[in-house]
């Protein structure tokens, strides 16, 4: 048992003060590291205030953890100390169950997507673990992880720029990859927030054509430093109308209920692809015959698995992309979580645990 | 101008009467031919009976046209006098536009998906021309295309079975081939009429594991017999639930008003594809984090272009599909509606128009 400082809330309030945690004892092929910045995640947020469920307080939140390897377990063979490392959303799948045996690794895992194990399931950063006991996120100094849930940071990313790639990077590099974002692809990013601001950057890198479409014109400078070609406010009358046929990927990273689905499927050209990775609270009305005309497809999207994850690390490294960060004190949580709220956030809120 | 033969209706209460319909005289890249089996499909009715909006009456429907070349224009060359020729949902695009050049045509048509032009738009086979004058469509005696938009079909199909495959055929085909049908996946059928009946066969020809998802038990033997694995009653408790993480793709053939799409998301594996080909009047209510959470996808599809249109006709060929057919006489067409729309037909009816 060690004891670590961290910051936590104790109810829906999300109010964080300094806290102490105590975690077990590192097993064999456990990494033990320094955990240097952890980011701010709206889905932290919906979570710490109790909007997708009931949680068990003193809660520590934060699944975009960036740090420094401090010991490693008899049967490590990742990482050594001083290395870089990240942990995202999931810490654990039937691939790190001990009571699963090498035989019994579930198909989705043996193909390295361990967020969507159909074996004992995945693991999420915080919350329970599999006997129901309450786990930390990364508002902590210290951190434990299976070695098969550790990310290797590339040196070259600095660690509180890297730490938000963990969640919102893999959530916008995945499905960009997937759909074939790149040279002669026209790839719309709506929303230009913790997530938007990785697609534009990712879509970019990839080679596709990109356009923001934002609310209004305020992060227009922003989304095109960060290479958008082109940039439309959908508050303005008739945006949507002009973009009839236009896209072949819109990535949506926004969740707002009142979200009109229907046009932006109009904006995609014939097999265009609209890919969510927002999470609205409330169903969306859907007109199935604007997907059935033009042959397009409404897709969901959450996280990746290990191997992409690294992938998309390294892809970040190769092209210099990472995310543009506030770097803040654990005092600073509770005022950034209303900022978030309010897109006040300039894209990332990274937390400084040596603040803790 | 040629007069012929034709069954029409003469308002939304789709009364089928003999008609007789003036055609121009073929122009040179034209193939004139007698029809000899027209196929009843579900969106005929729709249109007779002005459920898509308001029609020119009479109205000759008609769109899964097959029949016996009988004259040939000037510059003709993919089809020769005696040639079986079938017919689909559309005559025309920009690419037989005389009024677009070649170098005009529209990256869809360049691309073989003539259905969804982007250049002077699709002409469907009945309803207007480019002039906004009544067109007839194929429950007629004879039928004048450009060659572009004829289809070969194979002489080893029998005309009456083949003419189903011009609609329900590539609607069917063209999802399963995009998204992968074929060994080691798994394809569920949901709803087995006109359309569902020749997913399960082309889908089986595929190489795919094929289940059908019926309302209730009455055609699970014929389910069975067209080349499915597995049969499900939609309408017997706790089927779906039973159905979790089962499927890679679900080929959904019906269009129901409270149809429960996210319980068939629940049954789709990760990555899988819920492909939706019926047209739905309301808008479907869609929980899009049933989509996310794995990835899911949720697609429409709309018939095919010409390529892939041949593409399935030779697939059918040799594989020995065809549509299972009622063959019926004009002056059965009325009473053919209704039972369609009762879903009495065993799978669809085709209407021969020697009986005009």
């Amino acid at each position: 048992m060690t004891k670590v400082r961290a910051y936590a809330c104790n109810d829906t309030s999300s109010q964080f003060h300094p806290h102490t945690i105590e975690l077990s004892d590192p097993g064999p092929k456990d990494v033990l590291f320094d955990v240097k910045y952890a980011g701010i995640c709206h889905s932290d947020i919906h979570t710490a205030r109790g909007e997708w469920g009931p949680q068990k307080y003193p809660l520590v939140p934060g699944h975009e953890i960036a740090g420094i390897v401090t010991e490693v377990g008899d049967q490590v063979t990742k990482f050594a100390i001083g290395d870089h490392i990240g942990v995202g959303c999931m810490t654990g799948s039937c691939l790190s169950d001990p009571d699963t045996s090498e035989d019994e690794v579930c198909e989705q895992c043996a193909a390295g997507h361990e967020n969507f194990c159909v074996g004992s399931g995945t693991l999420w950063t915080y919350g329970d673990d599999r006997d129901g006991n309450p786990t930390a996120g990364g508002y902590s100094q210290t951190f434990i992880v299976d070695e098969r849930f550790g990310l290797k940071i590339p040196d070259s990313i600095p660690l509180d720029t890297a730490a938000p790639l963990l969640c919102a990077g893999i959530t916008t590099y995945s499905p960009l990859k997937r759909w074939g974002a790149g040279p002669g692809k026209k790839v719309a990013v709506v929303g230009m927030g913790g997530l938007g601001h990785m697609g534009v950057q990712l879509a970019a890198a990839m080679g596709a054509d990109v356009s923001v479409i934002s609310q209004t014109r305020a992060k227009e400078e922003d989304a095109r430093r960060l290479g958008a070609s082109s940039f439309y406010a959908s508050s303005e009358e008739g945006t949507l109308r002009s973009l009839r046929n236009t896209f072949d990927i819109i990535l949506c990273t926004v969740s707002a209920s009142d979200f009109d689905y229907n046009s932006y499927f109009a904006a995609l050209k014939s097999f265009g692809v609209f890919v969510n990775v927002g999470l609205p609270e409330d169903p969306a009305t859907i007109d199935l015959n604007a997907l059935i005309s033009g042959d397009k497809v409404l897709a969901g999207s959450n996280i990746g698995g290990i191997p992409i994850t690294q992938e998309m690390l390294d892809f970040c490294a190769e092209h210099n992309i990472a995310s543009v960060v506030e770097v803040i004190g654990g005092d600073d949580i509770t005022q950034a979580y209303d900022n978030v709220v309010n897109s006040k956030v300039r894209y990332r809120y990274v937390i400084d645990t040596a603040t803790f």
